[in-house]
């Protein structure tokens, strides 16, 4: 890696003198160069891109805060230079960092072609624009987060700081190792926790709670054993916004840690969504967890969001890229690079290996792979195609309208949910269906509202249509947007509901489906996993009566006489198929396979699948070890 | 396991009010009652059994410092008391422990039929009586470590007392797991240390050396990863005093260790002056050692050594005891007892699962056994049957002799030197061979010394010889003790020259080595183990020529024109045939078995031999999983 002085005299010499450079500052992952005139960037990107390269870091020009023009010159300077139709929403400094943040309706229009309309707001205002979009669909959480981070700018300058600091620190061990750990989904699904440690690093990657538990050790991942000094850890890494991935992120805050969270901007604001929703329930339901929201705060604070393929230096020896999951939105697996080519890591997270009508088809290729921690939800399952799907959804939903019913498709907030929007918007618009309401409620209107803030994290299709045809499917008309549980709605005309949450463990889906059940005119879809020891997971395979305690703490019998369906079609998670398609396409092959992510008997499956000569053969990874460890089990991978 | 508050409670009601409990303490492992009158004891030895078995705790009962008896006129009760034939030869207060040392040619004596001269002494002069043996060859290691102990009373219970609090303190943890970590001598041999965690608890099994390696990474193992913090270790145990076993103890006090260190006594003084020699080699050859002379005493003070099937609390959650391991004076398998029955872990160190001249075939049978640690040192290999041996090294040294040669046997200085004495002792004895001279030189003198005061350590025959019959087989006249290495020796009569290192790694044997290897007359015999990169090792395998770095720095040319031979019988590690036996009697059967100390390639043969249905079923651990892990991977065993 480049030292810290390598680094330094490379800037000095790469700038032109009359830059005037005031002060380097390692701002977390970026060199941020503070300049009394940034001028020389007019014709100057190149010198910038030649040093960049040179040291393989991020660098960005900054204007010394002497220079830099007075908040309100510098708001007449954008609204003259950036056109009307953009429709500028909200305008902010960061006087320590900086930077100004311009929301607008049409972003791209704020960018300009080739970003100049963007270099030109950085120049005549020495203030540098950090542009984002304002949603159609209002999103208070993106609001929220925004205005917090605004507000603490010093404290964030402040811990960047700390952060690049530790980034860029010398290189001390001539050992080398790479060891990763087991903490939690392996051999399970849920509460996933995944240790990376080098004789200089250590990185966490995912964090989550397991949703099918509802207390005890087995609700968070092994946190906290000797090998794990929170103080200690270089990173944390969260592939997505399910909270078996990200749940106990803010726990990590609250016992001693205090460095940056690494994930994409979508995430990062569902992420925190999602943690304010749990942090809800669980106190609703009496069983607090062990942190609040404001170690959730802090953790927006300390996040630093990266976009796909965007490599980034987390640690003196650990390079981090996020590709495409196409999971849910933002969805990102992890590639790490450690050492000067001693190992990389490509960790799967949650990933779909083929299109959704939201999300582009996950990455198969990546620059290195000596390792892979894969996923394998479904290693032992074949889903039915999504064409298939569709139209079982689609005859499912005509048959229970036609005998006066409603369907209940109960969604996770995130992903799924708005995977239905399309297919039932789709559905309407192709008259598939007759034009029923379709009622959705729980976190729903949020999450969809973040959705449109983020178009271009989704599938091509979707983002052409928001982007080019100005055709948003999740404004559409059809849908109506409803707070929480309504009696009027469960017992009224025929509808579709989707509601949250997914596994029906909470949420208006539960008392959606009390008041639905015991009608068999009614139908309930499973669109999504259904983990074990959940409710859904008992209607789904099959039970004629529950026993469900409601928020009062009465049993209540619940008699099953709706249809209960299955489509396994839409899931977010690659199948066997996918599964296997993805090892076969996968460039280039790694060595060693860890499986995690599944239910035992599951993952045994697909390991004695794959794990013979002639499947390995087919597949190209003839010399590779697999590998299904269990919690607390350590491997040395080089 | 019991808590602090019963443990109180059980004393105060066991023993009489009239006792006059003043304090009890936890010093170490034992609790210590301290009384001003222990003369309830005079009938009263069941009352306290029957506490310890209640309590399951090791209980002693020491009488208040009042009450003790003035040091001089201890003396006097003392001798009084002892037969004169007991030849006490050193009295020693330890007023803080309120023990009284008494060194004695014939400790038998002392501690009298059923210990009740023993218990007289304690009931006249209120001072717990401590009985050693003086060893009919004066030992200055043993002699000093008494001293330095009996030096630092007022250390040494201070620190007894914090072991005592800390093994006593209540168990926090509801979570139960075992884990297992291997830091050296996994897949290699050399550098053994095992890390086994539990929620509560970190023990260190063994922390060696590696002997082929001289400097860097290799030469220790992997102590200074995060998940071993030395300040949090709860216990070090030690096996054996190879330095491949103990050589890095005193790295463990450097480094922020500060607890107890559990071996056998002769473990303990062995060890001790093994690592003090290995100091001084590396100061000679310019490659200091992370530790030195200062840590080795903290280590003494340190040490609470234990006897065979003695059963100790080492931790709130976790017993140990040790059993015979056949191997070395003292050397023991190390049986974990975790939890209420949670895990039983059997770490058989090396190994001997035959008789040999010097000590009794090591055990096979276990109170529980849940997984198996076990060398496989010659996991690949079956050695000469030891009558073979003899028969061939009496041959060879007939045949040298003859021919007017000497014969050079490298030994290590602890086990096999001995052995061979006993087998030469032996010869001479039956005239198989000439009345040669026998030269000991290197570190023999000083063992062997700290042999003869532990003959309860030895064989049967052995300890029966020294202890009913008073025949001492090491102060036979046949020895000729000599200092280093000696040039008229090398160049004289016939005679037989017994010299360490016994891989031709240091000491006089490399001297006599390059004085003997040119003549043909001459003979090398190896009787142990020749680890990799070792100039044994090169002898061995048929090297005509080798290189030398004298003391000088000057490389040496030595032409091999002496007689190289290998006698394998007399091995202290079990061969293939012993390894199996020793799985086939072992009793209980493990779950989990994982091999350690081995060369990789025949390790992995033993693994293959015994890891198929067929000899699984033959060796009755069927359902058995069998492990092969590699430095740094962690077993999650329950």
């Amino acid at each position: 890696m480049t030292s810290r002085l390598e680094i330094l005299g490379a800037i000095y010499n790469g700038i032109p003198k009359d830059a005037g450079i005031t002060r380097i500052e390692f701002e977390g992952p970026e060199i941020a160069v503070y300049v009394k005139n940034p001028n020389f960037l007019t014709n100057g990107g190149d010198i910038i891109k030649k040093i960049a390269k040179e040291i393989k870091k991020r660098i960005v020009v900054k204007a010394d805060k002497s220079v830099r023009k007075d908040e309100k010159e510098a708001i007449e300077i954008i609204k003259n230079i950036v056109p009307k139709e953009a429709e500028i929403t909200d305008i902010k400094f960061d006087e320590d960092l900086g930077e100004v943040l311009i929301k607008a309706k049409k972003p791209g229009l704020v960018i300009g072609k080739g970003g100049l309309i963007q270099q030109r707001i950085f120049l005549e205002t020495f203030w540098k624009p950090e542009i984002i979009r304002e949603p159609p669909i209002k999103s208070k959480t993106i609001e929220n987060v925004i205005t917090h981070i605004y507000n603490e700018t010093e404290y964030r300058a402040k811990i960047l700081k700390t952060f690049g600091d530790r980034i860029h620190r010398e290189v001390l061990f001539k050992d080398r190792y790479v060891r990763i750990t087991a903490l939690g989904a392996f051999q399970e699904i849920g509460r996933s926790a995944i240790l990376v440690e080098t004789p200089e690093s250590r990185v966490l990657l995912d964090t989550g709670v397991n949703p099918s538990v509802n207390f005890g050790e087995r609700m968070f991942p092994k946190l906290d054993i000797d090998q794990l000094r929170l103080e200690d850890l270089d990173a944390v890494v969260i592939t997505h916004a399910h909270l078996d991935h990200c749940g106990m992120v803010p726990y990590l805050f609250k016992y001693g840690y205090e460095g940056p969270v690494y994930t994409t901007p979508p995430t990062r604001d569902v992420m925190a969504l999602m943690q304010l929703d749990l942090l809800d329930v669980a106190e609703k339901d009496g069983r607090p967890l062990p942190y609040s929201a404001k170690e959730v705060r802090k953790e927006l604070l300390h996040t630093i969001t990266l976009d796909y393929e965007e490599v980034t230096d987390i640690a003196p020896d650990i390079r981090l890229t996020f590709y495409n999951a196409g999971h849910i939105l933002g969805s990102a697996m992890v590639h790490l690079h450690i050492g000067e080519g001693t190992h990389n890591i490509v960790y799967t997270g949650d990933f779909k290996y083929a299109k959704t009508r939201l999300l582009d088809r996950a990455t198969s290729e990546f620059p290195k792979v000596d390792t892979l921690i894969m996923e394998t939800t479904y290693g032992a399952q074949e889903q039915t195609s999504r064409e298939e799907s569709e139209k079982q959804l689609i005859d499912i939903i005509n048959n229970t309208i036609n005998r006066g019913g409603k369907v209940l498709i109960p969604v996770l907030a995130v992903g799924r949910g708005q995977e239905m929007m399309l297919v039932i918007n789709n559905a309407l618009k192709n008259k598939l269906i007759p034009e029923v309401p379709v009622y959705v409620t729980g976190l729903f209107d949020e999450v969809t509202a973040i959705h449109t803030a983020y178009p271009e994290w989704l599938s091509r299709e979707v983002r052409d249509a928001i982007l080019y045809k100005d055709e948003n499917p999740f404004v559409s008309d059809q849908f109506k947007r409803i707070e929480g549980y309504r009696e009027d709605i469960a017992q009224g005309e025929p509808s579709i509901i989707l509601a949250t949450s997914g596994m029906l463990n909470g949420g208006p889906a539960v008392e959606f489906f009390k008041a639905m059940a015991p009608d068999p005119k009614n139908s309930i879809v499973f669109v999504s996993y259904q983990a074990e020891g959940t409710l859904g997971r008992k209607v789904r395979d099959g039970a004629k009566e529950v026993q469900i305690i409601g928020r009062d703490g009465r049993v209540e019998n619940i008699q099953i006489n709706m249809e209960v369906k299955v489509v396994d079609g839409f899931s977010g998670h690659s199948d066997r198929r996918q599964l296997l398609k993805f090892l076969h396409d996968l460039t280039p092959k790694p060595k060693n396979i860890i499986l995690d992510h599944g239910e035992y008997n599951s993952m045994m499956a697909f390991k004695r699948l794959i794990d013979n000569p002639k499947e390995k053969e087919r597949l190209g990874i003839k010399g590779a070890n697999i590998y299904t460890p269990a919690i607390l089990d350590s491997l040395r991978v080089v």
